[in-house]
């Protein structure tokens, strides 16, 4: 028997159909901001792209600049961000590959990974993107040295930064060359690895091209993920 | 005795003027496009920086697409982008560490290096600096390989990829939270050459932070430099 007040139903359905209006909204104007840049993006552009009307649309976002940082926010919520592993220094690499293996899927992140590096609309926090991975980073390398992983003389703010800074320029570089970027996030680990973990460690760590894929889904990787573009369509459609 | 003829003095001044009007427009154009990116930079802006007139921003620039595209071009056009070295791979990692010690001083470059990691101005060729220096640097690694400094299941152009994309993603991540970009390039250096070349070359390798000014002016690096900010300003002020 349902304990809810009567038109709890009615109600949660609304909430839905919001949660859904604003995905979309965030989607559209993700893929608006990847394609034209923060400047050219348009308002008009967004809403039709999301099906929704400027109504909705203010009532979820302020002004441009209130979108635009709800989309760059989103690369800092996403969820696994990793998958626990025997070695702190694999989570370190999976953060990465998982987060290529996402911007293959995911406009949002696309979107969001592109304003992130952008220059127009000055009101936006560039800056917490960039620190929420490098202090993600820096905080699985301090476990990874207390466990052992690492050489004692390793500060592990710097391979934070290195690879944070490095995955964004490779991330920019792909899209313009038509690169995969999956390879090339796999190179940066396999080298900064390398030179960074103990040779014991060194062997057993994974930083393969679909690794990220692998991490997410097991062995089969990439082939059973079965994850299309990620796209939700507002309600009622 | 000069054997110039009549009024060739005259031609000449004319032309230098010429040249740095030109100049002077490019470097206000890397101010304002790093300023304020592509989109929302202004023409009016740009010629009020460089104390011209738009009539002559005009006669040297036919459009902003042609006037961004020149200031890109600025960033495989400067020379030396490395100085001899008994070791290729010494050079390879020079042409990263001079780079980063001109990014200091040089405002073009900064607006250059700017606009090629943007996304506006759909007309410019972005691809073309990238190309540029990912075939320099993959030319420096497949010589470092015919002469024994590199083991021989390297690929050059994986390497040269990994530093060119991540150099341009550090040197965003270093604007955006006012890092040291120098510091930032000599950490990806030194872990990614840790990896790469053989031991008896990596332990005479300099990767560490100041490596450029060491370059280009000797031992004593930045000390010897005297290099403050270029800006050239138009003829006749």
């Amino acid at each position: 028997m349902s304990t809810e007040r009567p038109g709890a139903g009615q109600d949660r359905a609304r909430q839905d159909r919001a949660v859904r209006t604003r995905q979309a909204i965030l989607e559209a104007a993700a893929v608006v901001f990847e394609e034209r840049g923060y400047e050219a993006a348009k308002l008009s552009d967004i809403v039709s792209l999301a099906r929704v009307t400027k109504g909705a649309l203010y009532f979820h976002f302020d002004s441009k600049d209130e979108l635009a940082q709800a989309v760059m926010e989103a690369q800092v919520s996403i969820e696994p961000v990793y998958v626990p592993q025997e070695f702190r220094v694999q989570e370190f690499v999976d953060v990465g590959m998982i987060l290529s293996h996402r911007l293959r899927h995911d406009v949002l992140l696309r979107g969001s990974t592109r304003l992130t590096l952008e220059n127009g609309g000055r009101g936006l926090d560039r800056a917490a993107p960039y620190r929420g991975w490098i202090d993600l980073h820096t905080r699985l390398l301090t476990e990874a040295k207390a466990r052992g992983e690492l050489p004692a003389h390793v500060d592990p703010a710097q391979p934070a930064r290195t690879v944070v800074g490095s995955f964004a320029g490779l991330n920019v570089m792909a899209h313009t060359l038509g690169l995969d970027l999956d390879r090339e996030v796999s190179a940066l680990y396999s080298s900064v690895m390398a030179g960074l973990v103990l040779p014991a460690v060194a062997v057993r760590l994974d930083t393969a091209p679909g690794r990220g894929a692998r991490a997410l889904h097991g062995p089969d990787g990439e082939r059973a993920c079965g994850c299309g573009d990620r796209l939700v369509r507002p309600a009622g459609e």
